[in-house]
C-alpha cells in the first residue's frame, strides 16, 4: 500500500491569492512584483507555498496578511490549476482564493516590501505564468458570489448611500443598471437598513446612509430572486 | 531562484470524483471500495494521483472514464481538500470533480473490476476519509449549479417528460416543488420543447415528450431569473 503511494509524482502545491478592492469608484486587484521571477517588469498575484503543518486556508490567510497586514478576511478558494507546464522551473499545482478588500482600510505599508500596487480591473498590466487566467476565473466567481450575497459587507466602509452600493454592483458586474430599479431592489431584499443620518457634502439635498443587516446574511438570502421562486 | 524552489515541501496531489447519477426517480452517487485501503468496509469515491503530463482536468477525465468507461461526461472542478492529515499515509491534497450521468447509460461492465455501486444520495454509506465533506460540498455546488444551467442535459435521457424534470429538480434540491408553477416556469424559460409524440402506458392520457434546447445554453441563459432582474 505505502509503495503505491511512493510510486507517485510528488508537485509543488502553491496558492495565489486575487485580491479585489473597492475605493468607491472602481473594482481594483491587488499585484506585486515577485523579486524570484526573471521578468522584474511582469506583475504578479500574490503568492506562496503550502507549508507541512496547514490547510489549504490556513495557507490562503497567512500568504495574504503578508502582503496586507489584515487578518479574517473574506477569502474564497476559486479553483486548482495544474497545467503541466504552468510554473516553468517546477511542476506547480497552485490552488487560488480570491480576497474582498475595502481599499480604505488597507494597510499600506505593507506595499513597500513587495511593491504591491491596486491596477483597475479593466487596466491591468502583463501578469506572469496563467494569472491573468486565475483573475478571469476570480471575477466570474465574484459575480456569481455578488448575484446571492452581499458582498458589501467586505467591499465597503460600515456606513454606505445608495449611490455608492450602486457603484460597486456597476464595477463588479461592469455594467449600468437602473438606479431606480436597483434601488428598489435593494432596500425590498431587507438586508440593508436605512440610517437616520445623512452624507454631507456631496449633493444639496444629501444622500442617507445605510448599513448591512449582518443577520439576513444566511443560506436563505438571495440578493436576486432565488431558487425558491421555483417553488 | 532555483534553490528557493528546492526548499518547498512537495505533496501528493489527488483526484477524487463525485459521481452523480440520476435514475428517472432519485439522486445517486457512484462508490468504490478501494482495495489499498486498510477497512475493506469503507466506501470510497472514485480516486487516483495526478501524473507527470497530464493537467487536472485531463487527470479527472482518465480517472471517470477507468471506472464508469465513459468520456467527454460533464465534469467541473469543485474544491480542492488540503488539511495535514486528511489521507494518513502521506500529505496529499486532493482536486474534487463532480459529474453528471444518467444511470441508465452508465456501463455496468466496469462495476466489477472496481466494486462500483450506486448509493441513493440520502442513504450513504460510511465513506473514506474526508469524502464525506467531498460530498457534501459538491451536493451544493450541484444545486448551485440546477439554479443557473440546465443540467437536465447530463442527467435526462434525449427525451422526458415534464413529471420526470421535475422529479430530477426534486431529487436534486431535496424539496417538493408545486407541479403547475414549476412546469409553466420551465415552459416560459424557452429551454425545453415539446414535441409531437406522447410518453405511453404511465397515465391514461399520456404526458407530452420535451428535449432541451441546447443553442439557449450560453450565458445569458438563466432558469431562475438572473443578476439581468436588477437591471
Amino acid at each position: 500500500m505505502l509503495d503505491l503511494y511512493q510510486k507517485q509524482t510528488k508537485c509543488l502545491v502553491a496558492l495565489d491569492s486575487i485580491i479585489f478592492g473597492f475605493d468607491g469608484e472602481k473594482l481594483k486587484l491587488l499585484l506585486i512584483k515577485r523579486g524570484i521571477e526573471a521578468n522584474e517588469s511582469t506583475w504578479s498575484l500574490m503568492g506562496g507555498w503550502l507549508q507541512e503543518n496547514e490547510s489549504l486556508d490556513e495557507a490562503a490567510e497567512r500568504i495574504v496578511y503578508k502582503l496586507t497586514g489584515l487578518r479574517n478576511l473574506y477569502l474564497e478558494q476559486v479553483l486548482a490549476f495544474g497545467q503541466p507546464k504552468r510554473d516553468p522551473i517546477e511542476r506547480t499545482v497552485s490552488v487560488t482564493y480570491f480576497a474582498l478588500i475595502n481599499t480604505t482600510v488597507y494597510l499600506q505599508t505593507s506595499e513597500l516590501e513587495y511593491e504591491g500596487q491596486w491596477f483597475d480591473i479593466d487596466k491591468l498590466p502583463h501578469l506572469l505564468f496563467d494569472h491573468i487566467d486565475m483573475v478571469n476565473t476570480s471575477i466570474k466567481r465574484l459575480r456569481n458570489k455578488a448575484a446571492f450575497h452581499p458582498v458589501g459587507f467586505e467591499l465597503l466602509p460600515e456606513k454606505f448611500t445608495l449611490p455608492q452600493l450602486l457603484n460597486l454592483y456597476e464595477a463588479i458586474f461592469d455594467q449600468v443598471f437602473d438606479r431606480r430599479n436597483f434601488s428598489r431592489k435593494m432596500i425590498a431584499s431587507g438586508f440593508i437598513s436605512r440610517l437616520n443620518e445623512k452624507q454631507k457634502g456631496v449633493s444639496k439635498k444629501g444622500a442617507f446612509f445605510y448599513k448591512f443587516n449582518k443577520t439576513t446574511q444566511d443560506n436563505t438570502f438571495y440578493l436576486i430572486p432565488g431558487i425558491n421562486s421555483l417553488v
